[in-house]
């Protein structure tokens, strides 16, 4: 009942699943795995989809020919497991060159080498089939402000992507962008912090129509941000290209938790918004097994992700159903659009606004029956009605 | 030296040094103070401008008699005080009509309310000099999700700022908005909760061009978000048309604290961007004085908000001048834009990242400097030289 | 199955579900309940205790003899609907008087009406039958460090604590006190603001036996700290004399939501601590409704806290039977308490600790399956094995 | 003015100055620093003492021999450089063997192995001088509370300390431990996750005389608790052992930050009150460079905390003997103890409550003092009075 199917567009990290548990106080606890041997697991798991940054999958520094007998390697892997390539991204943020910033990097050469590093792994990307090419800037912004200047900073931002659309453009690919935000770490306060702001940023951009973004749960939770919210502007203005499912802590440092781990009803929540919007991109999980796991552990939560995600699956259902639920939802009727005649007639009503007042919500019940239906206190039984 | 001047374009709300000291653990602790008389006692202050809700000058239910006594006496005070109108708003939270929101609210008749009270705030704010119109939507938001879809939630939102903005515009109206968020408080999470996602929804709207953001120091400091980055997105992309002036410590319930009286560096920084930026517009304090305080103590505080702007601009053109200090900033020489070629010579030339990586940014040492600076421990003699 | 007895010693404050829905935004949206009507409604809600500050019951400022009326009618309303009263407490942070602090109030005079408002209220409560008196300092704090010597402040608030203890003592009461701790709101820092420093503070106390804590999942969560943790240290110190049972988001204003509607999985550690603890104390829910919320939803809300925890201790009754989480779970042998020879013998093992570490925790497996316990996707039908 | 003396006892930790800069993010940025070289260095600037974990000076694994050379060299350093071993302690985080807590591990050998480990750090410690042993329970947490029951948990943490207090007083040594909190990272949660927490876990010890608390700015910050606050709790309970200044952004990841460099003005209090108090201990920071810095900015980094610290406690002295700021502070009188007769005259007077509440308390006006004197727009001439 909880399976995962390909129709349901799952997909993991190479990083995620290859996680080795190092943290700021410890090095790795597990071993490497190689890529081809992930997707092959990931295959079993009933995973749809796999993404990597470029070093990922081909080292930094690789020859050409080695990185052709990676690739070659890798593809092979993935149609033996039948296993896509649901996106590719870069890695602009482990190298010391870009310990200050990749594109608002204050040298001229490292954001040249940022521009250089990320054509060729969009290359790499379009070369494994990935429709969507993720950008986060993590080393994008500063522990003291005194040394950036932030709004030029930006227009460097801008500089650098603008470049790699047009690359895309010129190169005919049909890749899109989806941005990522995150509050801050690894840098004190990272530049366009929140999914809201790079929504705005896309906006200043030269080809705002191939660029989205990437809200991932973590991130905008880590802000104390709701996600629900987050994610329904982002449906709502067109531009959910991707996203990052993970669970989180608010105001801590960024967890990468197993999905649905923390904040179970943000999870239904947001699930139901996925399911019900026609959202048709990649679920992909952002995330990685705890420190205290071994090879096992990993793998037991790459399945709990998915599990987790197909019981909300189901609960959305249920609600939909509910009949008792859905009697305390209000239709949201569209305000009239502007006209002189409109404006007048509501200027001169009386809106009897103590009467308008009086009556409640009734959301403490409504939240009450959803606390029943994701605990299977009531529901279960609506699947016979 | 630190005295406010009318050229600095120092504006307080009505509502700020009218505060009269209820939180939700304790009634008023201070008496009312007539706006006639605010606006008097402000003169004395230096403050240019003053700004207002709706019914923080004219009470909810006033007669149009009432209404047009009342505007013309707080003329007369503006006028004796030399005092402008900043800025207009609308309390669209406190009466219990709103209690599920204005624009989003579930109820039509609501909504229409919410309009016909916008465009008597509107009406009033122009009627009395103002240019500007903030709109915070205080209760638009959730506790529950359970009850209120968030996509049809920010449609109907959409909805009523299209409606004011063809208002203003039939109306020959040169005011332009400025939208304000909030991640919570009064409710659960209020939608377009940063001002970035304000910055992104702006550009799905009627008219964009009359549109732009209010951030505040505090409700951007909650979410732990970087306000003088949030400031420099907001000029960088031409929407700064207010700004809301106070101070805050991250994670906790809206402070609304004395200008500088938290994050001294983080202040500094923002005092730094608006006067380097060619901000123009008020510079509006949003902050009231804290409850231990009785009147005299709100006119310290008032004085208080604008003498650390004052300290924070001269230790801003100290920074200027200070050599060391310049001698550490580096200049952000533009990325080149795409073209074919430049892109073939990017990717064809050998970056040596090693070397690239090895000097350090001197961001320590710059950001001691500062710290010196903001304590008076150099740069107070660089005046002399 | 669900429904509450006596047996579960479930309370509510009178302030609870009086709560009239005010906040900073807005004022009340509710009519008043007199507090026999409460205590009626509680009562048919199969309610077991009643809690109440001195002000909640008889206001300020009421002659003796209308108290005496007072405390005549509500102990008839009592006995009415069979309904404890499980802990008075005393209101030290309404009154402006207490702006500044009650106990550490600089006013020498302020803290002696605070001893004498408090005496009063012990004595009432007392004669209602209460067992536990909690103390919560809500002014007990600063804005500003500069005007208050934290050092002295903590003097004060020893010496009003040993002097109500001495009181009770003298009184002969069998009155234990419960504190209450909270980091901020109403005050910027509030003095004592974890319940851990609580429990640091008591043992400095003249009687530190008849003194133990109240820790509130609100306040604890406001700072992000783990409740389920922080019960554990109470419980295990012999020192958990009372309980705030409600919700709360990490890093936000005190939300005092309906318990269980947030951080579900946390919520469920804490019941089955609370059950497996033998915890004999009150079972008291510290929160309100919605203000989007008429009368009906209060009670909704309130019939809602005790479902959820119902269902909780549904959930660690199968737990504590599930055959695959028990087998996963781990014995916690004890370390052998110092002797020399215990030191040697461990100073001269050669532990494999690369052999020790290699073993996983299989915590994501079992976090996973306490997912499926808690969505009622595992474990229903356990009951019938 | 603001050179350090050896008089002010400012430590560095060999692994703060010698933290090489890796992140979750990217790996090491600076080269690795040698012991008694980082000695030589610290001496150069003035530093008083020098603290370690076991394994940043003794590698783990190495024979007694190479052990004995270590110390040998490392003791001469000192000596060479004047440098005190200001603080020892034990690392019992890094090696994968502690991933699940090292005291309060489910594996009994890990526990035994961690009290193993720490004997030897111990006599370490006591070889070269330290008086301060610090315990850092950086693993003693947990992402799921499944696995783990925390009353257990602490019941295991207690045995470890208690064994190793005994070891202490059977070796005779004049060692005294100091517990250090932190809320979060590496773990989900940390056991006695704030510094309030320590406090009352001490005292169910067997030897609380000889344990005392290392609180932390970065730790209870990242918890929003006010760090002035938390220490006054330790000096006032005679508990300060030991302090760690760095700084540090609330609901963060643990950022380390140069001291002063976040919060200036609660970095003045905090200086105020270790200056005021009489604390005789080590001034240690544990702090480290941004990720940006190389090695030169290691030692402007080192530097800068010395120099905030100078300057603050300049900035302390003026607040001392400023007229107007004095003026403004109230006498705090001691509340009277407890008798039948005081509490009677208590109960029996009339407050004029609303008389005692009308006159504020000036903190807006001392508040913006403060600021300032901390921004040297006052009292840098009160010197010469």
């Amino acid at each position: 009942m909880y399976e995962p199917t390909k129709k349901d567009k799952f997909a993991f990290g190479l990083w995620t699943v290859g996680n080795r548990g190092a943290d700021p106080f410890g090095p790795v606890v597990r071993p490497r795995m190689d890529p081809p041997e992930i997707v092959s697991r990931l295959g079993e798991l009933g995973v749809w989809g796999v993404s990597f940054h470029d070093n990922d999958l081909v080292p930094l520094g690789a020859s050409p020919k080695e990185r052709d007998a990676i690739v070659a390697r890798f593809r092979k892997a993935l149609a033996a497991s039948d296993v896509t390539v649901s996106m590719a991204t870069v890695n602009l943020f482990s190298h010391p060159v870009f310990r200050d910033g990749a594109f608002t990097a204050p040298s001229f050469d490292v954001r040249r080498y940022a521009l250089q590093k990320t054509m060729a792994a969009i290359d790499l990307g379009v070369e494994l089939g990935a429709k969507i090419f993720v950008l986060w800037g993590g080393r994008e912004g500063s522990e003291s402000d005194a040394g950036k200047d932030a709004v030029e900073a930006l227009k460097r931002y801008r500089e650098g992507l603008n470049f790699l659309t047009h690359y895309v453009k010129d190169k005919k690919y049909t890749l899109r962008f989806a941005l990522e935000a995150k509050p801050n770490e690894p840098r004190g306060d990272i530049y366009l912090s929140t999914n809201g702001s790079m929504l705005g940023f896309i906006e200043t951009l030269d080809h705002p129509e191939i660029v989205g973004v990437n809200p991932e749960v973590a991130h905008e939770t880590m802000a104390g941000l709701n996600f629900y919210h987050v994610v329904a502007q982002s449906i709502e203005a067109g531009k959910l290209f991707h996203i990052d499912l993970n669970a989180q802590k608010i105001g801590r440092y960024d967890q990468d938790l197993r999905f649905g781990s923390e904040d179970f009803k943000g999870a239904f929540y947001l699930v139901k918004l996925l399911e019900e919007s026609g959202y048709a991109g990649p679920k992909h999980f952002d995330a990685h097994a705890y420190r205290t796991e071994d090879i096992e552990g990993v793998w037991q939560f790459a399945a709990g992700c998915m599990r987790t995600y197909k019981i909300l699956q189901h609960k959305a259902a249920l609600f939909a159903r509910d009949k008792e639920i859905q009697a305390l939802l209000k239709e949201q009727k569209p305000t009239p659009p502007y006209s002189r005649k409109t404006a007048s007639a509501i200027a001169a009503t009386r809106y009897d606004i103590d009467r308008l007042a009086a009556k409640g919500a009734d959301y403490e019940r409504l939240d009450q029956l959803v606390t029943d239906l994701l605990a299977g206190a009531r529901g279960q039984t609506l699947s016979a009605s």
